[in-house]
């Protein structure tokens, strides 16, 4: 049998606004004093989250709880701005790290709101990106689909990890279905979300199966896999050492990508794995 | 047989925006010296043409042949910004009766294209309210479902006279089809085309027969007999002299619309023929 060809996508990994905060963070570890924390995990994959604690940066929970004089990083997801309000009124140092097309995000939201315009968020409310657009509404937001009746001027946004094309299935259902008179749409949907994955979709197109590496809580993972699922058997793993080699049975082409929280020693260690398995050889990086 | 019911439309008839430029034609009449032209039919109507006609106001095509000093009626569908320049330049004076409806969504365009946003007008490119529209956009506007490449800040608008489903449909083909980061939607169908064409379908899903009473080159009263035409057999006539005794033949339930541009008058006549030709009686208004 001929040894299969492995595929590692272009933009598997950090994104922008991940590599961005992590650096922040490797940075108050070396330059604060006293106690830093992030306010929940920094990203969402537990081996950098480890890392993070060796070199003294605790996770914290629970933001009332932070002790006046400790440093605290708020993670590229952002917070909602009462937490802000929180914290600054606590006198605790904030390092902020939220992801830059977050923040516009969220100036979006506010300045919409302002103008008397009621956003729709179109994203999972459960989400912390989420929750933390929703404060900035400042009780003139929502989640996609919950419109207040009587609302005639619309402002739509998007979770910044959202699938782009469920963005667009969303808008066309508000405009379907809401009597409006002027409906505003921000394509919040992060550039390198949409295209790490259009590349997904080409590379399960192509491949006889995906591995998608990622934090089991990783929403941007996770869409990832419900791309490459619709194209061909796909199968999100945390680290190298969930690889069944069960799967590569009779496999040609293996495409390998990562979503925008998953460290490249990560990835290198699955693809090291995958070639270990199959014996194949990688093509294009890596 | 018993003798149908004829149901006439309450929105049937004229619209605000034309007694509005009606009123002011007719006021033109009396009070301006000098020679008094309407830039085109002052509404789809020959009926009402003729009337201002007799009063003395007579339908100019070319706008460069008035002559200074004549007193000129813009119709409601609103003029191009170039002729409007034009006329000034002349010395013709303007009484504008464009449709304030018309003119809010003509400031649209213009306050978008100044905002550097693409506009995308969803209308007909042959009717004078959707050339003066274009107008406004000063080269930075289009008519659906023309957008140039490289386009990302598109702004939309419709044909006041548009079908509002047939609007929405297109704003959805845009959003799907059209790479952006923002898109501004206004809903520039004017709420009584909208609240008539709302009420025929009503009238037609009620009726056996629905006769749609308008000019012959009326927009709108050909958008209500589409409407109509979807649920149930119908017919435009633009006088009761059309109406043709065979199609009552077996109808219970009669009824009768009109576009914005059809005089009370001509409705009353033609309620009056479909009553001498059933022997129905009206139900409702009439």
């Amino acid at each position: 049998m001929q040894a299969p060809l492995i595929k590692v996508a272009e933009k598997a990994g950090f994104c922008f606004g991940v590599k961005r905060a992590v650096r922040m963070a490797y940075d108050a570890a070396s330059s604060c004093s006293g106690p830093v924390y992030t306010l929940g995990p920094l990203i969402h994959n537990p081996q950098v989250v480890e890392r993070l604690k060796g070199m003294g940066i605790d996770v914290c929970d629970n933001y009332e709880e932070l002790p006046p004089g400790a440093t605290v990083i708020i993670r590229s997801h952002g917070v909602p701005l009462e937490v802000l309000e929180f914290l600054r009124s606590r006198g605790v140092r904030i390092i902020d790290a939220t992801c830059p097309f977050v923040k516009k995000a969220q100036d979006i939201v506010a300045t919409l709101t302002n103008s008397e315009y009621h956003v729709v968020i179109v994203g999972d409310g459960n989400h912390p990106e989420v929750k933390a657009l929703l404060s900035y509404g400042k009780g003139r937001a929502s989640i996609f689909p919950h419109v207040p009746d009587g609302v005639l001027k619309l402002g739509v946004v998007s979770q910044t990890t959202q699938l782009l094309e469920k963005f667009i299935e969303c808008i066309k259902w508000l405009i379907g279905h809401r009597e409006f008179q002027e409906v505003r749409i921000y394509n919040t949907v992060c550039q390198s979300t949409a295209e790490r994955q259009k590349e997904c979709k080409r590379l399960a197109q192509e491949a006889d199966l995906v591995i998608v590496v990622g934090g089991r809580n990783s929403a941007g993972a996770k869409k990832l896999w419900v791309v490459a699922s619709e194209e061909v058997e796909a199968y999100h793993i945390e680290v190298a050492e969930e690889l069944n080699p069960s799967w590569f049975l009779g496999k040609r082409v293996i495409g390998i990508t990562a979503g925008a929280s998953t460290p490249e020693w990560i990835i290198s260690e699955v693809v090291e794995e995958v070639k270990r398995i199959t014996g194949g050889k990688v093509d294009g990086r890596g």
